[in-house]
């Protein structure tokens, strides 16, 4: 596979002109960021990532990871890389300066994070994990276990991950079974997880699991679950990582894809109970844990980006060398990239990685202005809008990194499918990003239930009135064309009167679900093109190639992927009788 | 993964229903076939793949094959169950009496093979591959070589295989550089060829190569390469595989999926020149090729639809027994089937699938009626409508079962991404099929070109009229429902719409090719929606199970699938200008 390069213009550009970058130093948390601080720390993050950590992607995939008598050994390379990390203080950007963290924004951080799963997803998991448990134990718990256990989760010594699932239990955690009893200053946990991500490794000193379980007389379903924090290693007097816990990962997965990420059965508990301390208070274990599951749901999207991303770079650098067949217009046989259809596949992957970056890195920033702002109505407003757009970051992101991959592989032709081309590789990796941090089912069901009907439409309807601001624009008509623009403004209408269709079907059991992929892929498709259409607008006056090449990008996302729009907006008024009308012995 | 059981009541539906099986019987080959005949050799085959060709499917994904000193022992399992296929007679059904063959319909074959495919994609490329050997040489050697070969290659006893690809000559075959040197009455060939399907194995006695290569002094580009039959064994005198001709795999390859089916570099020549035989006409290699390449596209279409049913039965016998969380409408949590999004999942699983089988059967057919009909002009309009229907059913078949596939995945969760569970093997053996055979993108530019723009739209509009008269019949709109049928309407329109703006850009080099692929997205998913039609109607009467989930399945795929073409037809019509005006470095 070709190197990995970071596009750190296009990440520039979005972080500048579509999240205001320099707008946050407004806010108290943010007073030194700026464009020119996000491109430093930018341009040093693509080094690592081009140098260290790309280049251990394919071996990873075909080496992939070994459980021991002692515990998991990763993938060649990937130890001295994270160390690297670490030493580099990637790990700690945009964590609380208190805990030795940078206090960074969110959205740069997300940005760097995009080029580790560019360069290497499998590897890239363990940092998001880590700091997804950071986030919940900095959220939640108190000040003696976040002094003990938050410096070196932030500087990334100590990794963490994230224990929810158990066989009965996957996405309807009411099922949870896992046990913790009271046992003087901490609880004894006993359980099996099972797909718990970088579970086990010999990466960092210490594994700090954030574990699901019921207490002892906690009420049945999700009401009765409590979160606790087990380390691999407990802790002595001094903090240093000591004891082994009574927590082991006893088998791995074999998995499609993401092979040297090591998906891990957890066995908790085995020898008379693994020592845990509470997060949070008894029975909010699920509200604690989806303090970090939206964030880990923006992220997972970010990794769509990420793999679209590397996608596009080889899919490029291949259709440029490869040649074979003559052109039309042309004399002699030349580079694929001169047949218009293989320049329809690769300019669909940009304009939708292009697209889903600005969706994406627009929908965190909304984490900073929350963080950030004080006065408590604008505060309120970015966190419906980013409540709103984090399923849509989730879903629509996952599922174009479906379609870019795949239109990799294609581009290749028949190498795509063979293995030593890579091409395969980030298709089976991506195959992993609808599915997990909830499925995106679940995220459509999370964006018309819990994020439209439960608010009757307020944070739909308010984006959708800066969308119609945005139309209103009056340089806009000449920057995008008018059939363009036009279009542009059929599809805002068509979420309007989507989101008035699901509103009256509000008392429906089962219509919000039968149309809600539906809402969710047309909401989110007009949302990235609205997101587009800024970009537009943004370098309008600018003849540079970046400028250019952004143009044409937003013109073909208008043209050719918009106009998707077309069909999920008709397919959701045909409603749910036939959907659910035949018995289920007949499906 | 669940048994595989065959489809049969719908593969005799569509063949009864669609096809018009009982109609070929007044052609003059066919005048035994009946639908009662096709359900009785359907129900035999059906037994074959579900008890000894399925069960091998995993554990072939798993072993994969080997090259070794004498050549490619295939996965276990897989020679005896090659034998029982030979033994049965399996291989020729639809070939010449003269030769051995059973002179049934090709579109009856045709539901045989989507057994096979369905149950073990790796094995039934063999017979595949063979068959289109078959034709090959039915259509184009002489007669000795017919009686030498033919006999014993349909009935199974050798296998055959096709030989075009060269590193450098790919999609594009004018690149083909092997060579072939007169000799007495044979050849010498050298040169190597990739991507060998069942290039070598241990399943058949012998393995008979069609081979592209070039004669001394013959013309550069595609009016230049002549086809050759090198059999792994020479023959003897009394026609028995003798003597080992000079050509072996070299190597295989390690690919995405299909790991049971060897895919090979093939070596002509290492020792003086393999033997080979003329077969045709010096030059005309392509022409004669492309008889046993037509069929096979249709036939990969098939295995589109293949893979798609057995993922279907995999997606709803997992859907149906895995509890997890509490329905709308439900008190306890249930079977995850009772959830809408699981059941949009499903039943877009089952329309596709269910359309497809209708496309590709209907495609077959006109094989048959091809072959069968003595009316120059109805022989010729059949010919026109092959030709037209051809590059759909390789098309979309095939990009349906991407989803369809993919979505069985998405439909396990998390236990979808686990190879244990055998979705993804079907995820990713269906990887190849919109790439071989002719990618999915020459596919839209035969589709366009030879088919569309040569003669004008003639095929196009006169299939168009059809759907017309359909449209026209008088109880459709209380079979459809007002707004499903009107939705038809407006679709059939959309196509001639795109034809007409295809006919007007005829002059231009590159609009052709920058429409292709929506223009076949667009028909094939219109034509499919047309046959979905016809099957509502021919079950409008009746109330049987059968019927009851024939007219859902018909009603769900106008309401969700259909609505698709509004994509296709909005996006075509922006042209080629956004596409082809990026300079090629900025791509």
């Amino acid at each position: 596979m070709p190197e990995y390069k970071a596009p750190l213009q296009d990440m520039a550009f979005v972080l500048g002109e579509l999240t205001d970058i320099d707008g946050l130093a407004a806010l108290p948390p943010f007073t030194e960021v700026s464009r020119d601080l996000a491109e430093a720390v930018l341009d040093e993050a693509g080094k690592l990532a081009s140098s260290v950590i790309a280049p251990l992607n394919a071996d990873g995939d075909r080496h992939g990871v070994r459980l021991q008598e002692d515990g998991v050994v990763a993938a060649p390379g990937f130890r001295d890389a994270y160390q690297r990390y670490v030493e580099g203080g990637w790990g700690s950007l945009q964590f609380d300066p208190e805990y030795g963290g940078q206090g960074l924004p969110f959205s740069l951080a997300v940005a760097v994070q995009e080029m580790w799963h560019a360069a290497n997803m499998s590897w890239g998991l363990c940092p998001l994990l880590s700091q997804g448990a950071v986030e919940a134990i900095a959220a939640n718990a108190d000040e003696s276990l976040k002094a003990r256990y938050l410096p070196a989760m932030v500087s990334g010594t100590w990794s963490g991950t994230m224990n929810l699932t158990e066989p009965q239990a996957g996405s309807d955690l009411a099922a949870v079974k896992a046990r913790a009893v009271p046992e003087g200053d901490h609880f004894r946990v006993t359980g099996q997880k099972i797909f718990i991500t970088w579970g086990d490794h010999d990466m960092a000193d210490n594994i700090v699991h954030l574990v699901l379980a019921r207490l002892p007389d906690a009420p049945e379903g999700v009401k009765g679950i409590s979160l606790f924090l087990v380390p691999k290693y407990l802790l002595n007097e001094d903090g240093s990582p000591g004891e082994r816990n009574d927590c082991r990962a006893i088998s791995l997965e074999h998995k499609i894809g993401i092979h040297a990420s090591p998906t891990c059965v957890m066995s908790y508990g085995d020898n008379g109970g693994a020592v845990g301390y509470l997060v949070g208070k008894p029975n909010q274990g699920l509200a604690c844990m989806f303090t970090m599951m939206n964030n880990a749901r923006l992220t997972v999207g970010l990794q769509g980006v990420a793999v679209a991303e590397r996608a596009c770079q080889q899919a490029r650098e291949y259709c440029r060398e490869r040649v074979q067949g003559v052109a039309p217009g042309q004399r002699e046989a030349g580079p694929i990239v001169g047949h218009p259809d293989v320049r329809r596949m690769l300019m669909t992957m940009n304009a939708l990685t292009e697209a889903g970056r600005a969706l994406a890195y627009v929908g965190c920033a909304e984490v900073d202005r929350v963080h950030g702002e004080s006065d408590p109505r604008r505060r309120a407003r970015h966190q419906r809008r980013l409540d709103l757009l984090t399923p849509l970051v989730k879903g629509w992101c996952t599922e174009m990194a479906q379609e870019v991959t795949s239109l990799n592989v294609q581009c290749h032709g028949g190498m795509g499918f063979i293995e030593e081309t890579g091409a395969g590789q980030l298709f089976r990796d991506a195959r992993i990003l609808p599915i997990y941090e909830g499925t995106n089912g679940i995220q459509a069901m999370d964006l018309v239930g819990r994020k439209t009907l439960r608010d009757r439409g307020t944070a739909m309807f308010e984006m959708l009135e800066e969308m119609d601001a945005f139309l209103a624009e009056p340089h806009l008509e000449s920057v995008l064309g008018s059939e363009r623009k036009a279009l542009l403004a059929d599809a805002v209408v068509a979420v309007a009167d989507a989101t008035e269709f699901l509103l009256g079907a509000s008392d429906s059991a089962t219509l919000p679900g039968a149309i809600a992929f539906h809402y969710l892929m047309l909401s989110a498709t007009v949302v990235a093109a609205w997101q587009m259409g800024r970009a537009a607008l943004s370098v309008a006056e600018d003849d540079s190639p970046f400028a250019r090449r952004k143009r044409h990008h937003v013109h073909f996302y208008l043209e050719q992927i918009l106009p998707r729009y077309l069909h999920h907006a008709r397919a959701l008024r045909f409603g749910d009788d036939t959907l659910m009308a035949l018995p289920e012995e007949l499906l």
